[in-house]
């Protein structure tokens, strides 16, 4: 039976990027090897990289704006050590806003480096909310913030005006919307949601910011480093990397982030719209800062769970329970997720 | 044509890992989803997980121990910055044995967070021999060797007795032979040569030597870290684990480490007896100290570099480069390497 796969991440990615990858796992670009015992540093393979940073740029409309991008190891959960590394100065200080899970998590690594400000929490509504009032002080080395929160099914709409670097954790929302991408100085994401399978993150640096701090870096948390080596100062996640490429090949040839920007929002508006409509169930996060790649909703009468779970899965429907943090339901409705699949959802809630 | 892929790494796989990966790219345990689009903490995943650190530790003899195995990213690289974070001491002392380009860029990490006594080096020759005459200080933390030295083809037949704890990077020959494992109390290996694809980092470390050092350890480099979250304090990459599961079942399933030892005993030999037999190559290390994994190995006559390199590649074989370093020619003939493709190699130098 089809699939229909909501998860949070890793999550859908394109079928036809599947098959490809199935291909190169057997014989990559007809050498009779496989993509995963070449060296990295063979030319089939150093063109895969140089495409996949230069189909970052282009995608994010960062080309020639001062920018290197980078394929690392470790997740977001590394940059969060990494941010500060690169970024804060010796008795340095950051300002963080605090809009879930992850966004505490990188405030606690950062602690470690230097001085923390959170500047807005929405810690009061259990994550529900993106803060709207606050100051950013002036004297901060960077701001940071993280534009979609997975777990709660919150997104930035627009993001802080500010005078310091601005860092951004896109790992939930990357290349699914229209941005100005030059308001920001450092972007990372994990692959594992819009981009590819998990285990390698996409790092976006504005080259000059960067060995301004005064501190000694260790070599693999130093962009400058990676930058230096054309994101193969070490051996490069190889297969992570080339299933990203054909993502954002993918994505480019389907008429790239307008294009996609389209889909998700027709996508996010269908199911929305049942939610706000059906009386059983009711939003998880507030309207105005909802989240167009997860989508979190709760039952209003809890004795209808059971048939719910009951007909969803008979429907081939997987991945949609919530986090334990916010209960009910989470449906993430990434890039790669054909509206169909929201539509059998959709007509499924709208039986109960 | 088949090739014969003696790349140094990224390198060869069983032919049965790389088909049984291909068809969970597609259909991952007959989910009717790709291995790569489920989430890791679904229990298909969870199980692939758990079964690989079990083969780690069936396959090196190490269950009830006391050790922990983790699969992490960043390679040994990474693992150069975490050995020191996690047992050195505040303003601690550390041993390292100098035996290559790894070595080096191990004990350059440590500097960073300690003192590091180099208390033996091969540079004077190159990194063409294994020091065997050293003193290790009584008060070092740790003491740090490199087992298998991939550029120079060089290999620890036997390891420093010490009182101090013992780790050893062992990248590129850990499951090739027999050892005492539980001599060491960290091991670490990039998976990309004998275990699996770039892009995760197996680590067995033992329990009772971690949490010493009195440091505050940045979470993502802390060893007590990922074992509390049995290996998933963040998202693992799934893909490159799930195939160091496969190998590592295939090594089991053909007897171990032991079977894996003898044919790599005749591999080697068969390639060191026409080295050595043939007066136009010459080996590049000392022979006490050869490397069953890589070959480095030189022509004694330039003049038939071109007919030699014509003859190999028109044999298929292709990664025998030797490292810009060393020079020359270097076979690397990893668990996976059948002896048929060995005898290739030799039959053409001997032909030439």
């Amino acid at each position: 039976m089809k699939k229909h796969n909501f998860s949070a991440g890793p999550s859908i990615l394109p079928q036809e990027v599947l098959k490809q990858a199935a291909n190169a796992i057997l014989n990559f670009n007809n050498l009779n090897l496989s993509l995963i015992e070449i060296s990295h540093r063979s030319t089939d393979f150093v063109a895969v990289m140089d495409k996949a940073r230069a189909l970052v740029l282009e995608l994010l409309e960062l080309e020639n704006k001062g920018y290197s991008v980078l394929f690392l190891q470790g997740g977001a959960s590394l940059e969060f050590l990494m941010t500060p590394y690169n970024l804060m100065k010796q008795n340095g200080k950051a300002a963080y806003f605090d809009t879930g899970a992850w966004s505490g998590k990188a405030l606690k690594e950062a602690k470690l480096l230097g001085d923390v400000n959170v500047v807005a929490s929405s810690k009061d509504k259990n994550y529900n909310y993106i803060p709207k009032v606050y100051d950013i002080p002036s004297d901060v080395d960077y701001v940071h913030c993280t534009s979609n929160n997975t777990i709660y099914g919150t997104q930035f709409k627009s993001f802080p005006k500010t005078d310091a670097l601005l860092v951004c954790d896109m790992s939930s929302d990357i290349f699914s919307r229209k941005l100005d991408f030059s308001q920001f100085d450092l972007i990372y994401a994990g692959a594992q949601k819009n981009m590819g399978p998990a285990g390698t993150t996409l790092v976006i640096v504005k080259d000059d910011i960067l060995g301004k701090t005064g501190r000694q870096i260790p070599a693999m948390l130093d962009y400058q480093v990676h930058i230096s080596k054309d994101s193969m100062f070490n051996t490069p996640p190889v297969f992570p990397i080339y299933v990203s490429m054909l993502t954002l090949q993918w994505l480019k040839d389907m008429g790239g982030i307008e294009a996609i920007e389209k889909k998700n929002i027709a996508k996010a508006k269908l199911l929305y719209n049942e939610i706000d409509n059906n009386p059983l169930f009711e939003g998880a996060a507030a309207k105005e800062d909802r989240s167009n790649m997860n989508v979190t909703f709760l039952l209003t009468n809890e004795s209808k769970k059971e048939r719910f779970d009951k007909m969803w899965k008979e429907a081939g429907i997987s991945g949609i329970n919530g986090h334990r943090s916010v209960g009910g339901y989470r449906a993430s409705i990434y890039n790669a997720m054909p509206i169909e699949s929201i539509q059998i959802l959709v007509d499924i809630m709208h039986k109960l």
